[in-house]
């Protein structure tokens, strides 16, 4: 019995976004080697241990509940139906009722979404949460918080029905995961030794800076899944042009962040070339299928040079984000949501069939106003929420790990062993964090 | 000349097994992330080095004899033809008469899964065995072992007769190597400084728990190849199901194993939920293709667990499985073959055309005996070959390496310099491993 | 509206194709591993770090000028049209008039194997090469030595003309890098320590075997994307055959490279049994379409000895390459391109449309000239324009960092922070590099 053309074009489809998914879940490994990288030796096993747990528990609840609550059939405001997916039934998801791929594999990847919006977050709770917060939360987010704001613009919500343009996530993903890591972060007060009595603030280098090199690789490629997966489909062979603005965006902000660092610092600092790639990123993460190259090239640039100023800014005003998350994928989501109402040209916003052309090329501020107010509300909602969530968990079982905790490190109050047992023994735990400073006392 | 929609079907299939091939080549790096992790710095460039070497081994000796062993035209016990394949020809594989993928890609596809089982099998090598052992060993695994249950049950042996169901391999692959590493592990016997004299044992941890970590989560990674890939093919859309609930069985086993431990050690315990993941992702090998996801979720949990207690049991009586090569592939393999027998739906069993529901579908016990006489089978097998090969080997040339040889390192005994060559210097190994005991007396 | 059959088959080989481009670029995180890994701790971050800002800046040149010189329709020596590409217009692009692919697809493909290319060449410039050279020649080998090859063996050039065959790239990707490495390390001369006064050499072992090992791994695992991707699409299958050839070959170069290290030094060396299969990938790259697999394991192997010997010859002879780029990149890439003069089969030639059989199959000397000629033509040009190149570059800003900014160590002196900041305090840096050396004098 031959397959028809329509089941050929399917299982087209199909296996592209499967390697799609498979290439965002490797997003994991870059999230676990940057932030394991860019944080101290004696929570590098917390760190990258967490990202396999908090991976697990976004599963199973996004099986649950969060794919259900985000893509199933419900009103303007939340998916209402599609619980503990059985793998097959698209009853219930009106929402892909395009989509030619098999539902299974549309559940991967937009598991693999929330999965990359929760390992965001992270950045705000680390080297200073318990490990029991990043249970509890881990379900939290993917059931109350993800979902509400997926739902408005690629649920069928109320954004989509405006026209926001946000095709691969810089808001959904990108920016929800940013503003609960700032909050976190606000709320958990700057780590030990962070910040000096006067207010001025102390470097914590990251332990090893290969791991952070290796963590930003895997996320850029990791990320030829996430937005040139996003068509859900290789028929059209649209993705590859998606697939080109990505990479060219990537590549500006490399560049434009090593050069503004060495221009500024007096030094090509490497962390800050990394967060440009990132945020380059993250801004190119909306507008990938509906600008130009150069426009791509322009918008990357740009990115790694707001996020350059915005991470020292941050940090200068008392606000302790290890990982720089808010910067990078924060501020950056914003800026790459904003730049498809200037730069979306008529024929790729058509090709897309979301929205319209940005300002320069016609269009007025139509465009830019909706994607305005997809950030206000995206940003408004996730903010009270998960301030709420965090307060409430802060009162009552508290988010924290003690002083003496925090000093000795999370992998032997957490986890009860170091992650380099060769290389720490308790009594060389120092108490700062600069490497350069020559301790003067010891804890034993 | 346009190609037929029978071709195109089987581009894609061609398409999605290479994808998955290339997945499960992957793991070899997961694997070497893990063992090095998982042991002490003077051993580490000599564990992720043979890797590299024993995969190259096994893929000449695959090539020369081994896929002709496994999938050639033979008799029930073994197949006997298509040596040196020449990567055309199909006339000595009607194994394969049903695929539509090119042979060649069915070959690398093949080839992959028989390397991870010699990878899950120096487990139980680890930090003690010659380098001549690997060299010799992969040979005799690749050609005298590994293809004989590989024949019983996928080359058209009495095992595929009887309608054995092992969908990706949780006995042909996972199962094999574990025996093997147990009987590995008990000839070449306990690392020096691992059991005291009045029986008890000591923790001998892992130099990198964040090497361990990224080894897990690439092994996860490859696994969506090694199960998914296993439908040889994409055209029916049935591989994104497998994928989902290889998924979800394993997001259970991470958090199930964390969970235990934390219960009942009072720590959350790393490497414990990595063992966990592992454990869940062997036991669905066999049973993706055959159950509903909740059935995968439960799966994936109870092999956390069982793997939580069997590596303490086996630690407790005095068997020292460096990697847990035996709580993870064997025990989880034996659970993920009988789950099928339990679990299988009967829609499931037929479209993968093999075997029948299991017991809690309707089944009655027929199935759950098939699986319980193929584990029969391949146990016996698998541990009197590997029994005879591996001592005589021992009689022979000897499996392992002096005592002083161990104390300084295999990096140095076997490879003449080590791996962190700035990191440790010779007079700094110390012969205890735990890292906390302070050392009273050093090699020179 | 129903896809056409042609318009499938275009977009099953886009998808093959673009998950190569995906392997390919995936092959940077194995050089920063490799390379990081064979280098010491104090230019750990500097290593890995500039591959992440030499692959952006090659993205943006090669999206300029790069593209346009190497496939823009031109004459037989140069591309003259298609810059600055726009990532839909094949109009200036008849090189690529048989693809079915999308050009946009075409494009990442042919960028990643510039970036290689240019990855392949910092090896010459490890340890001591100022980071502002790494910026302006990124721009000038991929704008006036990559696409001059390039052009002439696969866009349409002499080359091309009378019929060279060079699959992938033994010649067009790595001999070129690895004539720039050695061009670079003749200029910028040995790191300091590495040879005495009475001309004999240092050893200066890598820091980390266990990334070194893992950046082979990955490079294995992407050539796989590199190799069978060179097809430029799925549909024939014929890519099932070119990954088999080239695993063949890999691992046959891994065995015969170990060996000989074992017969030869008396010690199993891990860093040559790396360069072994290197060298192996490296000289299959050209051969792997054209050849049997007998031939591919023959060729593997010779490659692995090749490598053995003419890595310990330079060393010898003085010159210092600290990655060995011109012993695995320039030697096999020699004798890969000359493998095909021997090897090629008449079916497999005319199967690849490319140039005749080989001496050992009655293709007389005909083929074998064409390998040498093109071998001559390549050397001569890309000799003479990166020594010109590299020279002025050395007579005005100058190509090497102070003496004592090497002795403390790239990572401080060019980015103003250790990659290791726990690892490694200023008073700790050696200035020998030997790590058993005991040192007695150190830096303050």
């Amino acid at each position: 019995m031959e397959p028809t053309l329509a089941q050929l074009s399917s299982a087209i489809d199909a296996t592209w976004v499967m390697v799609s998914a498979i290439l965002v879940i490797l997003m994991q490994v870059g999230f676990a080697l940057l932030e394991a990288g860019s944080t101290r030796m004696k929570n590098a096993g917390h760190v990258a241990g967490k990202t396999v747990l908090t991976f697990g528990i976004c599963s199973i609840a996004f099986w649950a509940l969060g794919f259900g609550l985000t893509f199933g059939d419900g009103n303007s405001f939340l998916g209402l139906s599609g619980f503990f997916f059985d793998g097959n039934s698209t009853d219930s998801f009106s929402a892909f009722s395009a989509a030619t791929v098999p539902i299974s594999i549309l559940f991967l990847f937009q598991l693999a979404f929330c999965a990359v919006s929760l390992a965001i977050a992270w950045g705000g709770f680390a080297e200073r949460a318990k490990l029991s917060i990043y249970f509890i939360f881990s379900v939290l987010f993917t059931v109350l918080i993800y979902p509400v704001v997926g739902h408005w613009v690629w649920g069928g919500g109320w954004l989509a029905q405006l026209g926001m343009q946000d095709f691969a996530g810089s808001t959904v993903v990108h920016l929800q995961g940013a503003i609960v890591a700032l909050v976190a972060t606000i709320l958990l007060k700057p780590r030990l030794g962070k910040y000096n009595r006067d207010g001025s603030s102390n470097l914590i280098p990251g332990h090893n800076q290969v791991y952070s090199v290796l963590g930003v690789l895997f996320l850029w490629i990791g990320w030829f899944g996430f937005n040139a997966g996003s068509t859900l489909g290789s028929t059209s062979g649209f993705f590859g042009y998606i697939a080109m603005t990505t990479n060219l965006a990537t590549a500006a902000g490399a560049v434009a962040a090593l050069a503004i660092s060495w221009i500024v610092m007096g030094k090509a600092d490497i962390p800050s070339m990394l967060n440009g790639v990132l945020a380059a990123l993250v801004a190119i993460t909306a507008s990938c299928a509906f600008v130009d190259p150069w426009a791509a090239v322009l918008i990357g640039a740009v990115s790694g040079i707001l996020t350059f100023y915005t991470s020292i800014w941050f940090d200068r005003i008392g606000i302790d984000d290890p990982i720089f998350a808010f910067s990078v994928h924060g501020v950056a989501g914003i800026w790459g949501t904003l730049s498809t109402g200037l730069f979306a040209t008529p024929e790729l916003a058509e090709k897309v069939g979301v929205g319209g052309p940005g300002l320069f090329y016609g269009g007025g501020f139509h465009q830019l106003g909706v994607q305005a107010l997809g950030l206000v509300g995206a940003i408004v909602y996730v903010f009270v929420i998960s301030y709420i969530i965090l307060s409430v968990l802060k009162a009552t079982i508290g988010l924290r790990v003690t002083e003496e905790e925090e000093v000795v490190g999370l992998d032997l109050s957490e986890h009860g062993g170091y992650g380099y047992p060769e290389l720490l023994q308790p009594e060389r735990v120092q108490p700062t964090a600069t490497a350069k400073a020559s301790a003067s006392h010891t804890l034993s």
